[in-house]
């Protein structure tokens, strides 16, 4: 039973849904800097904080039956990233269509707000029993619906 | 001294460069399939292993001064790959200008000959004193462009 | 110039330092638990955290010429951690000599307090120009040492 | 049904099993060495070859309801290793109980013949079901006891 604790969340502006985090060590490569693959774990981090932000955590989608499977997923980078430094990731929900959805990232490197790199992630969702696609159950469609709204003003 | 070892090295049908490898159980997620970073981390190795097929090792270009920025990059998700399952990396060189070039990727399961992945970078060569766009440096140029023309037949 | 901001720095009971995260989704592997060497990638965290809270980061000891090389880690791991789940790590400064020096490590579970894994790694000071131990620097030894002693108390 | 060529294999001189591959520029960290996380990851591809040469696949393993659940790791680092390089990692099988099993390892720089890492994982055989110790089960008790006898001599 999911509690629907999501419906009453304040949404930020703009649907930009934020978390905050220093650079790891183990994140930088031998070019001194945040190695690229590093942003889509980042950016995966933002997407359970903007779900976790609503209410609807996504470990509750995976206990109604249904994955979000990725599909896609593109990075532009901008400006490296640093060991230390705090970074912020920024998550909105793009698009939601009823059996598709697709988010966007920022990543702000909070000293100096430069806007270091932007992202897009896109999802189907499918039925974990046989992998073949759903519709988003209620309540996250609802959930993500007033967010992406908010996204689109 | 680089030495052009580069020059008389056979390009492969298509333009297309291969590296294989087993999946790792550090790449595996809690769904039970590689996750979605780690095809980024294996696009990598796909063009490491190009220039070291070509005779010019990513570090030869390093010690000359050049870095290859990584700008953009793309992956399209097809199929999940799994613990203990043997992939193979193609990887081209699909556009090559005198400052920037472009390399696609393929992930294929060998098992079934599945492409379980595609993929783009996108790269902008900088000096490594001060950042700024520079000419890709000869032989690696010329060698470079051997592998996209052979990629663009 | 490194301010000595350390000095007056209020050392944890027992010498515990602590920070807290959530489990990344990309930490996790196909067994549905955290992987085996994320450990050691939080209890670098937990020492940033520990040079951090003390005002010594670690990059002001890189400034100063000295590295700590990593020579021994051991992990014993004693409850699964998953997805989501919060995570604490504690951090001490065990054993301060003058060119070397051992932390310890708890990586606790928050919701309910069990602990997930234990660690030590020791460390060997070296000149970052020549590779060679040399003595731990000030004002680093000095703090480290308040931190080491309140953790023999 | 596990078929057992395992029983025919042949064990390496000394029990060491071999496998071999090339550092990924994401295994680096900012201080331009391999991250000591990765160590870890390494070590675990050996047991998984180790396991495979013996005809023992750990996937197996799995499907007959045992997991070896990992309690302890250690590693020594003694040589740094970096992009590009070549590594063996050599594996055995050092103890082996009816329900516990000890593996040593060895990274060795494959150009120079140096020892860059040496490590110890400790492991309990675990049911799937119900998490509790188990007996390892054959033929992977047999297999895994020849190769840990070669080991012995």
């Amino acid at each position: 039973m999911i509690t629907m604790t999501g419906m009453e969340t304040m949404i930020p502006s703009g649907g930009w849904f934020s978390t905050r985090f220093r650079v790891r060590f183990a994140e930088t490569d031998a070019a001194g800097i945040v190695h690229n693959s590093v942003y889509l774990v980042w950016f995966e981090e933002g997407r359970s904080e903007l779900s976790r932000q609503l209410g609807m955590p996504y470990s509750a989608l995976e206990e109604a039956g249904v994955e979000l499977l990725l599909t896609r997923s593109e990075v532009r980078y901008l400006k490296a990233v640093r060991y230390d430094e705090e970074v912020e990731i920024r998550t909105r929900a793009a698009v939601l269509k009823s059996r598709a959805m697709t988010f966007e990232y920022q990543a702000v490197r909070v000293a100096d707000g430069v806007l270091a790199a932007t992202g897009t992630t896109e999802h189907l969702a499918v039925s974990k029993i046989n992998g073949r696609p759903v519709r988003i159950p209620e309540p996250f469609f609802s959930s993500w619906k007033r967010a992406a709204d908010a996204a689109a003003r």
